[in-house]
C-alpha cells in the first residue's frame, strides 16, 4: 500500500555524487517509491556555489544555507556528499538533533568520528548508514553488517582505492615508472591534482579503518591503521615480483590476530600471487577479499568510485532508511561489542620480499643469513646474481613479525657487506 | 542493551547444512546474542532418523515430528534446511500461521512457491529470508533486495551451480571428456551419486528464477527459465572455445530486454571470453555478475555450497529477523511491482558459435552464407578447415535472437552440402 505524503529528502552538496543522486531521484522517482511504499521527494539542495546550472533541479530548491536546510526539521532523510571533516560533521549531527536520518558517503569522518556519530544517531533514535563510504557502487558493508552477522570474519583484505590500483596496473602492464603512470592516472582524470590523499594510502586507510570496525564489531581508529604509500614502488619491483610469480597492490588489510584477542588494520603495497582473485583486478576497479569462519573465501568486485557508482550506494541506503522510517524502526547500528584492541604494527605477521646490494664476495649469503636466524626471521628462498664486483640478494621469508623484519633490517643496514636495503616488500594473500 | 528472554528458533532438518547451524548456534552463542540484542536458543531439530547421535545437540531437542514442532506457537524463528517441495512448504505455511518468522535454503520451493509463500508471509506480518537457497555463502540476494535498491538492474549473469563448475574447469583444464570429468566430481563428492539435477540445469533454472525476480523486481516461474544442461559439451568444443579466446561455463543469465519492456531467463552452458571474470572462476566456485545503470559491473563470489558457507548465509538470515522480530518489524518482502512479462527464448538475442560438418567442394561457403543472410543472422567470422573431401566450417555471429538463429540452423539441416551440425553454442559476457 503506498503512502501518498513523500519522505522528504535533503542533499548536501551537489558535485560529481549528489548531481547523479538527484538525477536518479528524478529519473527513478516511480521504482524508489514502488520499493520504498512511499515517494520520496528532494526537499532541498545546499550547495557552495549557487550560481551554477545543475540540470534537472529546480533553482528554488537550491541554497547556500547548509545549516538552515538541515534544521528545518520536517526533514526525513540528509543525505551528504559533501566529503571532509567540517561542515559535514557539525551538518550531521545537527540533522540528528532535527529528526532526520543521515545517509553520508564520507569514508574520512565516518573513520574519525564513526564512533561519535553512531552515538549521536542512537540518540535520536534515527539511522547513520554509509555504503558509498567505503569502495563505491560495491556492496560491502551491508554484506559485512548483516549477511556475515552470523559468522565469524578473520581477514578482510581489499584494493579500495581506484587512482593507485590504476597506477600499479599500468606499471605492470607496460613496465612505466610511478611517475609516468602517475601522470596518465591524472590525465585520464583518476587521480587528482594533488594526489597525496590516494598514492601515500590515506584514503585507504580511512576505509580500513571503517571495514575493520565493522567486520571485527569493534572501534578501529584512523590512527590505528599503519599506512604505507605506494611512491617508492618501482618497475624493478614488478620484475622482482613478476619472477616469483606475483604481482603488487595497494592492499588494505584487517586481521584478527591468531590467537583472536586483537586485530590488527594496516595499508600498504604488498606482492600478491597471480593465481589469487585480487590480482586480476585491473585498471581503477576495487575488489575485496573476506574470509571468514563459515562462509570461506568471498570477493566483492566493482568500481570503486565514479559520480553514478557511488550513487547507487547512496541510494540503495536511502531506499533502506526511508524503509526504516515508514516502518517506524532503525536498522542495525554501531556494533562494537568486541571491543578488542588494535595490535601495533610490529605484531603483524607476514611474509617479506627483501632485495640487498651487497658486495660480490664469498660469505655474504653466510653473514646475512646469520643475521635473519639471530632475529628469528626463516628464510624461504635465496636468490644471488653478481656482476663487476656488486651482487644482490633478494630473500623472501617465512611468516614472521614485522617487528623481528624490522631488527633484522636494521642489522643487516649495519653489515659492511651489505651495501644497501633496495626494496623490503610483504607478500601477502598467500 | 540486551533483553533476557531468548529468542526461540526451530532447526527443520539436521543433515550437511542443518548441523552446522546447530554448531555455530552453539559455538558462538555470545556473538549472535551481542549482534542480534538477545540470546538465541534452539527449541527443537525436526529429524528423519532421530536415533543419529548429533554431536553438540542435546537428544531432548531432537523429535521426528516436524508438523508438532511448527505448531509449538512459542517459536521465533523456524530455520528450514530439509529441502524439496513437501514437506517444506507445509511446514513453512504453518510456521508462519503459528507466529514464527522463517528462513530458509531451499531453492526449489522458492523458485517454484516463492511468491504464494511471501504471500503467507507478509499475511501474517512475518519474515521470509533465503540467502542460502542462491549461491551458498555468497551474499547476493541481500544485496540485490536492498544494496542496489536504489539502481536498475539489466543483467545477472552468474555460475551458481559449483558442480557443473567442477565438471567444466577440469574439462578445460585437463582436456578430460564429460564422463571422465563428472566421475572424478563424483569420487570427491562434488557431484551425487544422481548427477541430473545439476548437470542437466534444474538447480541453477531454480537459482535463475529466484535471482530474475529480485533483480528485476517481478515474477518469474521456474517454467519461465529457458534451461539446458551442459552433458553434451565435449572437449572439442573446448577446443574452439579456446580457438576463440574463450572457456565455457553453465551460466545462469537473467536479462532485460533492450526495450525495458520484459525480462527473460535462461540457464545453458557458454562461451564467455577468457577476459571476463568470470572465466576464471575455479573448480567448485560460484560467481555472479551484476550489470546495473549506475553501479556498473559488479562482481560476487564465492563457495556456492557445502555445510559451513550454507550455514553461513542461514545464520545471516537469522540474525536479520531476530533483529527485525525485536524491533517489531519485519524486512523488505517481496517486490513485485514491475510485473514484467517473461519473454520466451526465441526473443533472447546473443551471439552464437557453430559448427558444421560439410562437403569439402566448392561453393559450400557460399550457400551456408546465403541461409545466415535470409534469416537475417548477421556473421561475424567464419573458419574453413578441409581434409579428404570432409570440412567444416565454424561460423561466428553477431547478435540475433535465437528463433532467428533456430530458423537458420533448420535450414542449414536441410542443405545437401551439410553433413550435420556438430555444435551450437551461444557466445556471452561480451
Amino acid at each position: 500500500m503506498m503512502r501518498t505524503r513523500p519522505l522528504k529528502v535533503a542533499l548536501l552538496g551537489c558535485g560529481v555524487v549528489g548531481s547523479e543522486v538527484a538525477r536518479i531521484m528524478t529519473t527513478q522517482a516511480a521504482d524508489l517509491a514502488a520499493r520504498i511504499g512511499a515517494p520520496v521527494e528532494l526537499a532541498g539542495v545546499a550547495v557552495r556555489r549557487p550560481d551554477r546550472v545543475r540540470e534537472g533541479i529546480a533553482p528554488e530548491l537550491v541554497t547556500t544555507d547548509a545549516t538552515a536546510l538541515v534544521e528545518r526539521g520536517d526533514l526525513d532523510v540528509v543525505v551528504e556528499v559533501i566529503g571532509g571533516i567540517e561542515p559535514a560533521r557539525t551538518l550531521i549531527t545537527t540533522a540528528f538533533a532535527h529528526g532526520a536520518s543521515v545517509v553520508s558517503a564520507n569514508k574520512a569522518l565516518l573513520a574519525q568520528d564513526g564512533a561519535a556519530l553512531h552515538a549521536v544517531a542512537e540518540e535520536h533514535g534515527k539511522d547513520l548508514y554509509y555504503e558509498a563510504a567505503v569502495a563505491g557502487a560495491i556492496p560491502l558493508i551491508r554484506p559485512l553488517r548483516e549477511s556475515l552477522a552470523g559468522d565469524k570474519v578473520n581477514r578482510v583484505l581489499g584494493i579500495v582505492n581506484g587512482t593507485t590500483n590504476f597506477i600499479l596496473d599500468k606499471m605492470d602492464s607496460t613496465g612505466a615508472g610511478y611517475q609516468e603512470a602517475l601522470d596518465e592516472a591524472t590525465a585520464l582524470g583518476y587521480a587528482e591534482a594533488d594526489p597525496t590523499a590516494d598514492v601515500e594510502g590515506f584514503d585507504a586507510a580511512a576505509k580500513a579503518a571503517i571495514l575493520a570496525g565493522i567486520a571485527f564489531h569493534t572501534r578501529v581508529r584512523l590512527d590505528d591503521v599503519h599506512r604505507e604509500g605506494m611512491t617508492e614502488v618501482t618497475a624493478a619491483d614488478f620484475a622482482s615480483a613478476r619472477e616469483m610469480g606475483c604481482t603488487i597492490k595497494l592492499l588494505a588489510i584487517c586481521e584478527r590476530a591468531a590467537h583472536g584477542g586483537s586485530v590488527t588494520a594496516r595499508v600498504h603495497p604488498a606482492m600478491i600471487p597471480l593465481t589469487h582473485p585480487l590480482a586480476s583486478v585491473r585498471g581503477a576497479y576495487n575488489a575485496v577479499f573476506v574470509e571468514s569462519d563459515a562462509a570461506g573465501q568471498l570477493m566483492f568486485y566493482g568500481p570503486g568510485a565514479g559520480g553514478a557508482p557511488t550513487a547507487s550506494a547512496v541510494l540503495g541506503d536511502l531506499v533502506a532508511v526511508c524503509r526504516n522510517r515508514l516502518g517506524g524502526t532503525t536498522g542495525p547500528g554501531e556494533s562494537a561489542y568486541a571491543a578488542l584492541p588494535v595490535s601495533p604494527m610490529g605484531e603483524v605477521v607476514t611474509r617479506y620480499h627483501i632485495s640487498l646490494d651487497v658486495a660480490d664476495k664469498p660469505g655474504v649469503l653466510a653473514q646475512v643469513a646469520t643475521v635473519f636466524a639471530e632475529h628469528g626471521v626463516s628464510i624461504d628462498t635465496v636468490r644471488q646474481q653478481g656482476k663487476d664486483g656488486e651482487a644482490s640478494l633478494v630473500v623472501v621469508t617465512h611468516r614472521a613479525s614485522d617487528a623481528a623484519l624490522g631488527g633484522t633490517v636494521d642489522a643487516l643496514r649495519k653489515l659492511d657487506t651489505v651495501r644497501g636495503v633496495a626494496s623490503i616488500m610483504r607478500v601477502e594473500g598467500e
